[in-house]
């Protein structure tokens, strides 16, 4: 069945959930830590997100229940005849709640976001080995034109 | 020869030699508009990326003259326990200037301000098309683990 979602901006209560759903999943298992109580280090970045313009950070409610997140970024930059371009991050639907049209609302929020905020361009990194969500972007109309190069600390 | 560059936050006189290293590579040539005076677009893009926080737009300089550039964002998430992650866009050499280590200096710069800021990830997208850039980017330690997945408006 479809599921019929809110997108509103994540809250601080939300943080546990959002997390929960990072790390519910093969790659992002080994990079969260979920502990009672979490890692102020999630707070402190909730907080960073909720206090920058240029970032909305939100999730994807249904009856109450927090089933998805997704982060947007809107970033100016000179090229491109110096558009205004958005990058998708951190997407991910409750496990549970998977194949009922909640990623495909989240990011069509997210694109229709950067429209009205004027970008030319909505950019997204997605592991080599996630072929689904590959799959998924291209049908919501995405290309594969990018390598996405990434440098780990 | 390599060169010694002076890495600095460009300046709205910059814009123009920015402009010209964007549009003077395959890709950009279609995307940019070269013309006197510059389209004000430039210009708002620029005065964007100058007044926010979280955005270096940075220049090399060798002798006095503008010979490459980098827009480099620090942006939060919750991901990778709420570490900051940096995003580098926007990375030209002028023409007569490359295999010189110019882009090279330009992005390990980039790579020591997302470390002395914190980051635990540095991340950016390279056109398909642009083989001698990825093997340029695995020689600084970048490993090309994600698919870039972009929708043009």
């Amino acid at each position: 069945m479809a599921a019929i979602v809110t997108i509103r901006h994540a809250r601080r209560d939300d943080v546990g959930v959002i997390v929960r759903m990072l790390a519910d999943d093969p790659l992002g298992h080994a990079r969260e830590r979920i502990e009672d109580p979490l890692p102020p280090a999630y707070f402190r970045a909730f907080e960073a997100a909720e206090s920058a313009s240029y970032i909305q950070l939100v999730v994807a409610e249904e009856g109450g229940a927090v089933v998805g997140c997704l982060q947007l970024c809107i970033l100016p930059g000179l090229s491109s005849q110096g558009a205004w371009r958005a990058l998708i991050e951190d997407v991910r639907v409750a496990t549970h709640c998977r194949s009922r049209g909640i990623g495909e609302q989240l990011v069509q929020w997210a694109v229709a976001q950067a429209r009205a905020r004027g970008c030319k361009l909505v950019e997204l990194f997605t592991h080599n080995t996630r072929i689904d969500a590959q799959r998924f972007y291209k049908r919501l109309g995405f290309q594969p034109s990018h390598v996405g190069m990434t440098l780990r600390f």
